[in-house]
């Protein structure tokens, strides 16, 4: 902005501390909300950087901008990996955007979605009407308000897809648990036998160690594991995932099939060209990311301290 | 960082204003130089965010993690679609990592590198060797301190290739005219009869209008034309380039071919599947890039008003 | 906080930009109210540098930490000024804690609050009581709803006090009128013969120009006239006034009706000894204030430029 | 800055936490110096807000635009109380602008200045001429450079004067032993039997603990202690002060002597009205002040938590 006629400087920010030493600030437009649920702060603003934005605890969750490109990263490799998904279950993901996308496929009879937060639930159905589009009210979806590891672990249901939209594994959080070896081997267990199951591994710019350790810990539990990974702008960097399947191979998958059910999608993101390019870690990243060789565990959960 | 224990807050900032109401803080660890040339403020700066990083009137112009992205992204796909890429021209590119991976192939023999601003360029030589790594002492470089039009106006020779590895369009800045229809068709008439030409095409998201009309006005003077892009964090969004030829397409050169060459560049980002992605606009973006039907010339040049 | 651990770094903040060169920064903990009246942008936060603050288009107008001073020290100068003050007109003070003080003189019958903007007053009546702690309410209070320039010139009552609690004169807002010499002619119109004004007169350090301005234009037209200021921590810097009296000097005020008149009034902040504080000026800034020598008139007012 | 056209927005700046939910950031037109000493991290910068300033470990130490209101105000009230003070002892101010100020009393004939830091004394002689005006070379001082406890503790030599002015009490640094009641009375050992002392003691606004702490530490130690504090807009805040004194009262110096001996000074701030009004500790203040009863003592030290 230098040397150019600023109209207007914002006043009001948000700043997302990537580290002591980096920021990213959002000049607010508006204040749709800002408070505090039994489980976190959340904000909710138009901001003059990526539109309508939802951050929880100091980071932006999505943005009307390129939620697009997220949640169709995260949901459709595991819903193509699966032949034929009919049941699927989601944890997190209170947006409700991540069962939106999970609903575009026709073979879907069931959705059950569990997130421990209620309150942000509801104001995700008030205010981020473009995320969920109405999808809380689809016949197929039942919401569950309750911690996803003890759902996961207590359940008798199999799922053909189970999705992990989840926040990081931040130390001292309840989260670190949800990437653990034992929790995935509970995952594992509520699977169909062609289950496949993804997971969001946070940031592989600002977090590599962490992308890293939990594909190495889904690999040591699923026969197929798959690390892929796409740019978010709002999140400033690649974002990472991890995909682990009981059978097909999400790199296996006929080149037709994929291209015909792609086509029915009509996404806004993901077509095939996207779909191959995910994989496609680079080669300075896959250089770092193989010196990251732990796993997480119960007893040694993987941690970010920011 | 919240609810963390920051042992640190960064004191000293370096804040790049992407807009009025968006900006990047970069935590200063160490600062090597802050001074103005003759023609630009001049920052060399241990940061906490992406190391060493050069930035020029208020932008980081590369960073020591990651301009082996965007210096690769740069140079390959303009040398590769030259069948036999003997003299370059680089204009800009005051860092000498252009030339660097100019110089990579073996067929070169001679390379122009003509930026404004010698004093950028000593300062280069002095604090950023890992960009240049010696570059600028190769027998086969010519450095010219001049305005890069006037140099490609006025010069007899012809190039096989002709890099523009330039400011942005910044209102009111004479980098406005080295984007323009005349310009191209300047850089047209120096090149040989196989020749190509790439430039920058600013950030495909802050600035993606910019990135069109680059691209269009490229179009009217080359026969072949493409835009390609590529994510460097230091950029926080994906940066375009639009590469113009004369002959060859950059998306025909025999598959064999490219994985040969390739290959000998022994490269950190670009293998054949990078390449080829390169040029794989996302369809929401392409939606975007549709919309903007103008050409930049010198009587209406495209301009940034930030 | 270097060098400290920090618990929790703020994420939300309402940035003050004092010059394009310095800002200060405040952390929100909690946001009350954000809106646009048909005025201007309000802000009402619980920060944590100054508790419950109420911003203005980008200005803390008063914080509940030290409000009691910059309202204390606007009121009882003129106030005491006067001897015997019964009638009282507030131009602005929306927040209602200027007519709070008002009321705290006994002799005080009649107090008329013009104010342009009723939704402020309303969020103010809402949110604010520590502010106007009911005063509102009092059958004392006339509020009228209008410009409190047309106010002024189209009245026919006269105040013994007329108290002028202004937004600042900022380029190319309405608000530049109110610091006129013409508008002072008005003024002092509705004055009773020994009646007294004050106006709040910027910044004494960031707007030196404008407080020395408002200094010289009040003198011109008053045949007492002094400039005085005071430290108010959520302006950084010291705040200045302008008193114009038609008879009595404040600094001529017998102490011993000083002191006792002042005794009554209960104050948090004002006693004898800063009473006649207020009216010292340091010798430097003295000094600079004297090198202004125009006054504000119609056609050309004072006006600041950010 | 809001509705105004900002030709340039600062880039670089240097962000002062006053606490994890308040900062002031000063945009850095130059950065003359940034380093670390041995001792700490010494900023010299040209600012948009203060002109040239010196920054220690992430604090505005002093400004060039005011730096005369914080050391006249230190310097010259303990010097007046002592009626001919000829030897005089300044620990800390590296500046050099304390011992400018003492050596303007003409009964002064000796000054040690003791700072552990000969690395920022050498900055200062080299890039902050305006703070010591070539006091170093004076005749009558002699530099030392060694820990300003170890100094007091040993040294055989008695003072008229000692002038601590010393960085905070910061949690962890060993600063904090220099507050103590120990301290004080080493310092006391130290004094000629009409001696002064006095102490920098911190903001009354973002410390007013340490501020009382630091009265109630002196008060019983001196049989004569006084508070007082100013306001210097670089410290955005009145800053503390205490003097102890063998003997005089600083408030019952004969007002003859006092208009006498300041008249000779030539000052830029301290006249007779503010050297009184500097005890004026305000109603409001005193009673928080009150409410802090604990001293500073080598076992429980007072240390200041950021």
């Amino acid at each position: 902005m230098q040397d150019a006629q600023a109209k207007y400087i914002g006043i009001l920010w948000y700043i997302e501390w990537l580290s002591s030493m980096e920021a990213h600030m959002h000049g607010i437009e508006e204040l749709i909300y800002d408070g505090r649920t039994k489980y976190q702060r959340v904000t909710i603003a138009r901001t003059g950087s990526f539109g309508l934005v939802l951050f929880l605890d100091g980071y932006a969750q999505s943005s009307e901008e390129d939620e697009f490109i997220y949640h169709e990263s995260l949901v459709h490799p595991a819903m193509l990996t699966h032949p034929h998904p009919r049941s699927v279950l989601v944890v997190g993901g209170g947006e409700g955007a991540t069962i939106r996308e999970v609903l575009k496929h026709e073979s879907v009879q069931r959705v059950v979605m569990v997130d421990i937060d209620r309150e942000l639930v509801e104001l995700a159905k008030k205010y981020l009407h473009e995320w969920h589009r109405g999808s809380f009210d689809d016949p197929r979806v039942e919401l569950v308000f309750m911690d996803g590891k003890e759902y996961i672990e207590n359940t008798n249901e199999k799922f053909d897809v189970i999705i992990l939209d989840l926040t990081d594994p931040i130390k001292d959080t309840p989260g670190v648990l949800l990437y653990t070896k034992e929790f995935y081997e509970s995952v594992k267990k509520a699977l169909t036998p062609e289950g496949v199951m993804v997971t969001q591994a946070t940031s592989a710019r600002y977090y590599l160690r962490a992308f890293s350790v939990i594909n190495n810990t889904v690999s040591t539990v699923f026969p197929v594991a798959r690390p892929y990974k796409v740019f978010v702008p709002a999140f400033y960097s690649e974002w990472g995932f991890v995909l682990g399947s009981l059978s097909r191979d999400p790199l296996a998958i006929p080149r037709a099939e994929l291209e015909e059910r792609l086509g029915k999608l009509n996404l806004r993101f993901l077509d095939l060209d996207h779909y191959y390019f995910l994989f496609k870690i680079p080669r300075y990243m896959e250089e770092k990311m193989r010196k990251y060789r732990e796993i997480s565990t119960m007893s040694h959960p993987l941690e970010i301290s920011l």
